[in-house]
């Protein structure tokens, strides 16, 4: 993976950071108030940041004393003046409260973020699993091992 | 939804026209040669054009005399000097080859769009079906009556 640019970069570890901390306030920083989310589970569309955070505080909630870490993998960058675009692999690995591995979940994740006042939020996100053409399964895991 | 730009009315004509008429090479010329394809079906990614047309070519030959109507809804762009962002709900609604209505399946799609020589092609597309939270099965229908 070519080194990312310095937004970007800073953008994932936000992002990191505020799913391992479970910081509401930290991760809703990231968003564009009219930011459009088609989450991987359970929703079409989330509509607005508002509506958004309801979700994410429920994510939050329950994972209860457990802690996600997340990374990235795969990460390209698509970039003009004002507006960029990151798609990556994501891998959401559940750990108990002592730091034990729990179970791990991938996504296909994408982002569009506009740039307003020098800080790039996400204006729309768009999170997956592909889906076996047998069964319309979600495939959750790409890579092997975890 | 607002009126859309003549750019993103026209991709997305293009877009509905090539795969009524089945027709590979149309909906190629939509796609940057390096796009990177996160499909609803089978696969994690699609990296770069060749890759895609190989399941594009599975997907209308699969559709023997069988036609599909795409329609778009919902549509919201982003878009700065040189990089735009399209997002939708996509329906494909199958016709057999006397125009008779079959099955509906809906996504939501995404497309990241990078303009060269004044033509936008699609550099990330990103479609996708959300998941039951439950049985984990994709939920393939957002409007009723489909």
């Amino acid at each position: 993976m070519a080194e990312l640019d310095k937004d970007t970069a800073r953008l994932l570890g936000q992002y990191e950071s505020a799913v391992f901390k479970k910081d509401v306030d930290a991760f809703m920083r990231l968003y564009d108030p009219a930011a459009r989310v088609f989450d991987a589970w359970g929703v079409w569309s989330y509509e607005g940041a508002e509506a958004w955070q309801r979700a994410v505080e429920g994510w939050f909630t329950s994972l209860g004393s457990e802690r996600v870490k997340v990374s990235f993998d795969d990460v390209t960058v698509w970039s003009a003046n004002g507006l960029s675009s990151v798609s990556a692999v994501v891998t959401y690995a559940g750990q108990s409260a002592d730091g034990q591995p729990l179970r791990a979940m991938q996504n296909r994740l994408s982002w569009v973020l506009r740039t307003v006042g020098h800080v790039p939020r996400i204006v729309h996100e768009h999170t997956s699993a592909p889906l076996g053409f047998d069964d319309q399964k979600a495939i959750l895991v790409r890579d092997r091992g975890l």
